[in-house]
């Protein structure tokens, strides 16, 4: 338990770092994981217009990709694609899942491509496999926030080689983000373009300040993380299911908030 | 184009063939497949209680096994199993996936697990890769009917395996399919469980023989096909999806009305 935790936690500072030069990896050339992904979106943690009914809080699909330094799914402070765009407002994944492709065929940059079921409420579960290669160690992905106007959750780019050799578990908590495409201010907001496009920003206790704003918490510090995703190295032939479940007890924001 | 008709023609009947004994697969051990869902669920083709919104008619994510003759996903006239009955009626996985890893587990009968993103409208298109063994070189998977009470369309065991070779390429009708676990009728009834238990059937144009039913159409000789899946063998190294994508205009089902 202890070491988990301070697994998470050494590991969740290193998916803070910069991104590495991937062309210095030299670990073996394959390297297979399963990724879980665990939604803490409850309405305990999260109590401020929590979507109940049509739809309640859920998760979309996962969509992520494995690939070079030559390949950027989406960046934080920069302009999404049409892709990401399509996949944070409507959970339509097929122009993103076009544009991974043309990466990988006009500039090999990516490996390959990953898809996770999606959780029918805010708090589930889900799983899949992924492959990472020497050359395309990098791991990205987006998972969308359903209800809202164009919010998801996700990793940009996270190095999954330490020099010689694979990591064997990463747990990474993961915070909101706008995919700076439609100006909705809460979960439920009707569709309504930001035009010209803004880039992709993380969502904040106090960002956007504004009242309105579902994710507006001013007597808290940070916001709980919303979802937590683990990768555990699988060995050879390991099925990708073989992980551990992990239970992870909703955390309130009233304790935090005291804490802050 | 007439060489694609007549492939669908072929390999449509080719899948309504019984499941064939799987231990004589002699091809090279592992082959890679791009799998296509291409929904066909338009209003034009099934107008009766189209779902426009709330939600309007979309598809879940896929979710898929490659494995051996020992296992089975699910099976028409059979019982769904609880992991079935969970994705069929709520399209949550977590329970469908721990299956599969418990029969990986314990048997040695699946190879490994596939998902593909959910598609926000009935006509979309998604798409995934899948690894089968010459051990376990059957396919299934589920896809569940949004809205809907426990309906799904999928594939049970379909061998890709041909002797000593793998298949180039499969495309199959789908079809609907109630799992037997919920007795609404229509794709927006409010859950009521079936109790006890039916098994899975294939929902017709006649069956259930009751003029509520959402795909009860009395002047039709069958339903069109509300989906479409197809598998295309990748060379090697070959990024997933680099597969054809298919645009498939929505037939009528008055056109189908007329002829029959």
């Amino acid at each position: 338990k202890v070491i988990w935790t301070l697994l998470v936690t050494i590991l969740g500072y290193a998916s803070t770092l910069p991104v590495g030069d991937d062309s210095i990896c030299t670990a073996e050339e394959l390297a297979k994981y399963s990724i879980i992904f665990t939604g803490k979106w409850s309405q305990t943690a999260f109590p401020k217009q929590y979507p109940l009914y049509r739809p309640p809080a859920q998760w979309s699909s996962m969509l992520g990709v494995t690939h070079s330094s030559d390949y950027s799914m989406w960046k934080k402070n920069e302009y999404a694609s049409n892709g990401v765009r399509d996949f944070a407002e409507k959970g339509e994944a097929w122009v993103l899942m076009k544009e991974i492709e043309e990466a990988g065929q006009k500039i090999q940059s990516v490996h390959g491509i990953f898809s996770a079921p999606a959780i029918s409420s805010g708090t589930g579960q889900t799983s899949t496999e992924l492959e990472v290669h020497s050359r395309h160690p990098l791991v990205s992905f987006v998972v969308r926030i359903v209800p809202s106007p164009d919010w998801f959750v996700g990793i940009d780019s996270l190095n999954l080689c330490e020099g010689d050799h694979w990591m064997e578990e990463v747990s990474v908590d993961l915070f909101p983000y706008d995919a700076g495409t439609d100006s909705g201010f809460t979960f439920s907001s009707p569709n309504f373009a930001t035009i010209p496009q803004d880039t992709v920003t993380e969502i904040t206790c106090s960002s956007p300040s504004h009242p309105a704003n579902s994710f507006y918490y001013p007597k808290l510090k940070i916001l709980p993380p919303i979802a937590q995703v683990t990768m555990v190295k699988l060995r050879k032939n390991q099925l990708g299911l073989s992980a551990p479940y992990f239970n992870v007890p909703a955390k309130s924001n009233e304790i935090i908030d005291s804490v802050s």
